[in-house]
């Protein structure tokens, strides 16, 4: 069966280069330091503002935000250990996992088994380094690999964080495309992670191609999407858009879309808003793709998901955060994420998109029997074969659901046909006359 | 344990000469040369009413139903191929499926590879003669098995289909078996099909043999026998009774019922219709049953469940059409139906009458605790033993459910023991003062 | 993880002592020849009594409840048969099973195959003794070991039954644990049944047993422990406290509660009772154990959930009544119950009651975002790790559900957590201000 393609339904993406772009950009944004505050967020957001219009929000440290306080601001500019023999054990140059993240400064002289207490490592994946933060409780630290901690001999070890802990701000960034509504679709990436390429710059560098994509198109709804840090950063925003959540009609947090794993999709807290069924509509037709009920861990669709909120926000994500061993270590890098997952991930995106987009409820104004679609052309003309070929079939779905109750998401739902087929299908027959929009 | 039978519910069929008596008539039926419009069908409608009353309606060419216009009226009385060497390769007079359905008339010499186009053959069943229409585009065409055109020498060919396409009408037959009400059950079955045994001389033999059973039974429910051809037949019935379809409330459209196949239903648009309740109660009883969503393709169904009318109708068949390998080719023959399959078809339906006719809603007068069955003589005497039997099973459940929210087929939906048990106790417990009917 | 016991649970049950403390009253209560009325009911009240402050009711011989009238009391001194040799084939002394439960008064010299239609044998099952009632049909009969029929010479045979039927009364206890409602949850237990330890000894031990260990328990409904005769004795108690049944929130029918089969729960008529849904949450965590439907046959549940009253009740059993082979025969002795599991049918009903009296719907105080738990030491203080603990699992899930339309049995069917942490965690949430009570 020839695919059409209806207007206003998005081109599906080209497959030469779209993940090269996405991977290229997610490749500039891994060696960056990045934190929950601080100058390696904005660095991120330099980079992304030369794919989309961003704009920059500093929320001062010491604003209140709800239940939280926005902390001081920190810098790292260099950690290092050295052990007894003047061997450089540890440099922070090597990779910014090795310092905890929001350690507070220090510089002294330790024996091994002091400093033991500050080093984080994996012992069940010894040649990794771990990521960990403490942004809240004041101390210090180190990751490292295991391997490399059970080969440091007693001794007095020479330990420097030369980090900064000071009044500033946090910084998140966003972009508006506007669309024919003031309803929006929210897309919110958190952007606090380090060196982490899964987790998140593919989320980071999807994001911000799917902005710049998003520049041509008219679309009814308006498209908002956020750059902010990880949980402290959504409730800045939530409490600095407070009046305005109500306009949020469909809403993403995009996550680790960037490795082989197959696409899952994580329900909004509601678990029956359009963006679940829409979801659950482009990954029913994913070979392996998983689809979870909402729960309270994750990333902020926790905040938007908040009783207090309870927006229509679920979470997309290739393998499922804390279940692959890369999760959080130094192996979450360069090599985990491929061009042609992200290439896949924006597919599925814009498909949903499209269907959001391209959604409506329509009424059949021949209502009584079949209308005749022979002497319109839609209908084959000679009769007596096995089965109704697939267009025929979603014209007469379209026809038959259309009693003004059924959107032609749930009419996909209820007949098993693609979205697209049925939306096309409701084009032609509205091009015939016989269907008009339900009121 | 005993089977009672409650009054007022059919007995069950004999087996003796039943199914003979439907393939009889469905003998008769088949080699006609049936038509959506034509002497085909009245010829269908005489021999029907050997069986029963049937008033027949004519609707003149050009009449407008709905979006429909009724086409001119169609005959024919020969068709033929006579090759190069003056030998007959095709005659009508052989297999009413030689002529595609409504073949406007033609008579010529061509040669073979012009003739070709014009042939219409089953490459993957190389014996079999397809089943073919055309009746809302003008152009003629010959059915023919694969093996038989493969034999065909180049060379100039005679044809000719002595066909008619004259203002006339379009054709079917309808009786009304009345009952207490005008509440009404349609049982409908297309009547448009040329020799093909199973759809759907089994649909209209058995419909025929039915109705003329009814006569002797006293009904609550009315109930309308509609013999019409397919598609422009259910829709010329619709646009004439389009006030009164309010009172359908139950129907079941009927086909492909003398094959082999396990029984299987098809729910109306509704899909929690009592008919659609009654039809799963007695397939769910059936090993090897089939129970199938509503789909817009099929029979007359889709008429009936036109966003429009949203009527109560399911479709009953045994091997689903479209899925057998003798659908729609000359192997629907006589040999393809039997006795035993039209007769166990028709034992299914009148269970399902039976429940229809005798579901009731009771209301127990003796709620309070189980009223004592024994002093009634409804309870096994001697106590202790590990298990109630099914007789004293279906009083308590009745019992227990007549609260007057449950009808018996809902009763039997709960419990899962069968309707006629149930209604058997219901009537028991009616008899000692138990039970009245909920307002 | 640490389990918290929030103050307000019951702790779980010793292991030590209280299945056997069950066990030695069941003991004691198993010689005794019970019936629907009579002396042997009053001696195991009088046991019981050594447990539980009992009122003792007595409804005197023609009263009428509901449909039902009080038959006469029954009571059997002594019962034999004699065989033609002068040697005692039957003695009562043997087995209260031996006599049919209510056999009339009976003397006299039969021929053998006179009398063997007065004796119930179980062939299939040939070493042992059924049980059997008549208590509405006036008759007399033995039960016997089928091996032992098998002896029995051709002869003349003196048969005596000496009991009485004459105007008395039945017998039923209560006892009321009152709370800080008149709020109300039945616990109910037949005392109908002679010799047979499963088929209810144990569940009368049990019950009484959980009535004391409540007396030192400040609980929030009243509970009502009832040990009454099958069906006559539920329904003499429904008559007699009809205007108060409406205060009965959860109740539970006890019955086969010391066996080695995993847990059963029948479901109350509703379906969706909290009873319903408490059991399901506690026996969803026991490997094994079984969920079904209500239906009318069992035991007093049958009354409660008649339409007239259709209380929440459902049943509580671990081998099925009626499915294992010891069911209603002298092998349902001592040695088929167990402390171990009479120990584990304790701690699942002190589960409930758990559920049952801690649950409460709270109100997340700080809805939007999550409120900051790191502040107020409830999280762990250091990031990055793959999983959340699952203490932090529980005070997420609740603050997220606390909407004030969820309670915390609600909260634990949706998040799959236990009650158990949910409300540990509800506890903490509270003491920290986060949460209040839903009005």
């Amino acid at each position: 069966m020839e695919h059409i393609t209806p207007e206003g339904l998005g081109a599906p993406p080209s497959s030469t280069g779209l993940g090269q772009e996405i991977y290229a950009l997610a490749e500039r944004l891994f060696p960056i330091c990045r934190s929950i505050t601080g100058d390696g967020v904005r660095q991120t957001l330099d980079i992304l503002s030369g794919h989309v219009d961003l704009e920059r929000r500093e929320v001062p440290t010491g604003t209140q935000v709800f239940d939280w306080t926005v902390p001081k601001e920190w810098n790292v500019r260099s950690a290092s250990i050295i052990g007894p023999d003047g061997q450089t054990v540890l440099d922070f140059a090597d990779s910014n996992l090795h310092v905890v993240n929001y350690s507070v400064p220090f510089k002294g002289v330790l024996p091994l088994n002091e400093l033991m207490s500050h080093i984080h490592t994996l012992p069940e994946q010894p040649q990794l380094i771990p990521y960990r933060t403490s942004y809240y409780a004041p101390t210090w630290g180190f990751c490292m690999a295991y391997d490399g901690v059970a080969k440091m001999p007693d001794g007095l070890y020479r330990v420097e964080i030369d980090a900064e802990l000071k009044d500033g701000s946090l910084t998140y960034g966003e972009y508006l495309h506007r669309g024919q509504t003031e309803r929006e679709f929210l897309l919110s990436a958190h952007i606090c992670h380090p060196s982490l390429a899964n987790d998140n710059c593919s989320g980071l560098a999807l994001l911000a191609t799917l902005a710049k994509s998003m520049k041509a198109r008219k679309t009814r709804y308006s498209y908002r999407f956020l750059f902010a840090p990880g949980t402290i950063g959504s409730i800045a925003w939530l409490s600095r858009n407070e009046g305005r959540t109500h306009l949020i009609d469909h809403g993403l947090v995009l996550s680790c879309l960037g490795d082989a794993g197959r696409p899952a999709y994580k329900r909004s807290r509601r678990g029956d808003a359009v963006i679940d069924r829409a979801m659950a509509h482009v990954l029913g037709r994913e070979a392996g793709a998983k689809l979870m009920d909402f729960s309270p861990y994750g990333y902020d669709e926790r905040q938007y998901c908040s009783p207090g909120f309870n927006l229509p926000v679920g979470m997309f994500q290739r393998s499922v955060h804390g279940t692959f061993p890369e999760y959080h270590t130094s192996a979450d890098n360069l090599d985990f994420i491929k061009p042609e997952y992200l290439e896949d991930s924006f597919r599925i995106l814009t498909d949903v998109i499209d269907i959001v987009e391209g959604d409506w409820t329509p009424l059949n104004l021949c209502p009584k029997g079949e209308p005749q679609l022979g002497k319109r052309g839609l209908y084959a003309a000679l009769g007596g074969q096995a089965s109704s070929g697939a267009t025929s079939m979603s014209l007469l779905w379209v026809l038959n659901l259309a009693d003004g109750q059924h959107s032609l998401l749930a009419m996909a739902e209820r007949s098993g046909l693609s979205f697209r087929e049925l939306a096309a299908a409701a084009k032609m027959l509205s091009d015939h006359g016989l269907l008009a929009a339900a009121s």
